[in-house]
């Protein structure tokens, strides 16, 4: 830090993001991320757009816009981009979160609300999981704060129903709910039909996972025109050209090729299936996942353990070093051969 | 605004962009792109990066911060890299000012640095340019604020040479001074030399305007190691991912192939010469500009009516209407083809 640093940010704690070593080429099942390319709509789109740099971008992402108002069945006023969803969910604690509403979320959940929050001088507070890492509504229901919803839950994958998130929004209804729905394509409940009924909810979501584009940076934000106004408000005023040409034309093609979207998204669930049921054949628990990753805990080896001796076999997973997370590991579906090579591994750790 | 809208943000002034109107085919003389594609190096590298965007980008972006440190003449622990210079221009308000670190500038200057003072709340005291719009290196000798120095000044395109910003670096030894050289490339002397000289100087650089890449958005901040990680920490706390793997992909070309860009920068500056001699000729003042554009202000013609009568020709240019730049406008040296043409269509529009 140097000596010029603001008093303001003195204690922040940054986020850390997952490792991404370069020593040797891993089987990344570390980030969640996507193990299929982005459609050859998207690609094809992307590399077009290289030759038109020189201009800058539309601050409005106007033909984007288009293409995903399509798709979610909502107005282009409904609709807002950023440089992937982190940004927005920084916009959102900025406009939506202050002394007066402080924010609310799981114990257990992504690691970047409290990051935000204390980026922002954010009062908040977390509520314990159940101890089976299930969220308890209740929690939130006539809450008064503005609630950070990450659903199907970042960390543990389990979900809860539409009919839960609904009683969420609508019991508070002086406050903005922000349903994190990063991972809601492979398996959960949207609220994105709440937006017309509600002018309390934003529903983000991103195209770093169901849509393979985490390189590309896109997040979408969903709400009430006038939530989202907000957002463009603070958006003009840090970046208005946040999103580039190039990641405009990817978005576009990649919400255009609902082909594609389909099945990548369903070969996800049946790989998480399988690799649910092969967790379980060695003995491990597995949480109910709708994401794209497990979290897995074995009886014979601890958390840092598996996560060390599989990644000195060239496998990269998550460990968490936290209280509640400590003796589990978090693990991203890839492919069906990524996540056999992934066992082989475990069984061979496991028999030593 | 929304009812739920942070009181925190509510007076906030949202930055304006140039238009970028979609009615018809313009030639664009509005915001200081420029006339030529990237480097054919920076868009090989680009397309190649579009099938990797599964993965997420490097948060470090290493390798392009490798191509930069080989341009600038540093280490990489000099560089930090953005999502656009503003999102830099931001992180640095948030970094080195407050209300015990105001920020200043000259009142006529790039018009998102008031922006960012309004959002994070920073006082700002904003000193008149001279009657020639020329700055007066002594409103900040020892000024004991934070400086935000647009070099060549935004909006002008004069330059002050580096004795001069180093006479300001070295006499706020307490205060940073940030020297925003997003059109250095044209003419001006860059600060860069004075990074491993005093630890209070952090430079500021954008590849959208000489590298071509205005629609990549690729920002990149120099200064001591110390200056660079405070940066990182706020980075870090926001948008881990914020340059996306294509951008970094075209930034490592763009730093690669100098030649183009010597070429381009090049070109640029004859052109803006060649405009000048016109503009003088056709009675008009002209700024001595170093930068991608020319200030120029006809005795015939206001600033506002040479705009219309531009843009009823399909020829976009720059309009202000605050006090000191109503009577002027502000003109992107673009294609000698491109000039021509609006040398044509002034012409017409004084003989009427």
């Amino acid at each position: 830090m140097s000596r010029f640093f603001s008093d303001k940010y003195k204690s922040l704690s940054p986020y850390v993001p997952g490792e991404q070593p370069q020593d040797r080429k891993y089987v990344k099942l570390n980030t969640n991320e996507s193990p299929f390319p982005p459609s050859p709509i998207a690609q094809r789109l992307a590399r077009e757009a290289a030759g038109d740099l020189y201009l800058y971008s539309d601050p409005d992402s106007k033909q984007l816009a288009e293409a995903a108002a399509q798709y979610y069945g909502v107005g282009t006023e409904n609709l807002v981009f950023s440089n992937g969803s982190d940004d927005l969910i920084n916009f959102a604690c900025m406009a939506f979160c202050d002394a007066e509403h402080p924010a609310t979320f799981p114990d257990v959940t992504y690691g970047f609300y409290p990051v935000v929050c204390g980026l922002n001088g954010v009062p908040y507070v977390e509520k314990p999981l159940r101890p089976d890492f299930s969220i308890d509504p209740a929690d939130y229901v006539n809450c008064a704060m503005t609630v950070f919803l990450s659903n199907p839950n970042a960390q543990t994958g389990l979900a809860l129903p539409l009919s839960d998130v609904e009683r969420i929004v609508r019991s508070n209804p002086d406050n903005v709910v922000i349903v994190d729905e990063a991972y809601v394509d492979f398996g959960a409940e949207s609220a994105v039909s709440l937006v017309g009924k509600y002018d309390n909810v934003l529903v983000l979501q991103t195209l770093s996972k169901s849509r393979s584009l985490a390189g590309g940076r896109l997040g979408v934000g969903i709400g009430n025109a006038e939530l989202i106004s907000d957002i463009h408000r603070l958006r003009y005023s840090t970046n208005p050209y946040n999103v580039n040409r190039m990641t405009a034309a990817a978005g576009i093609g990649a919400f255009a090729d609902v082909r594609y979207f389909e099945t990548c998204r369903k070969a996800i669930m049946e790989t998480r299936a399988f690799a649910k049921a092969e967790f379980e054949k060695l003995g491990f628990e597995a949480t109910d996942s709708k994401a794209n990753y497990l979290r897995v805990r074995s009886p014979e080896i601890g958390g840092k353990d598996l996560y060390l001796a599989l990644k000195e076999r060239g496998i990269l997973i998550r460990h968490f070093e936290t209280e509640r997370l400590r003796d589990w590991n978090r693990v991203t579906i890839g492919s069906r051969d990524q996540m056999e090579t992934l066992f082989a591994a475990i069984r061979e750790i496991l028999e030593k």
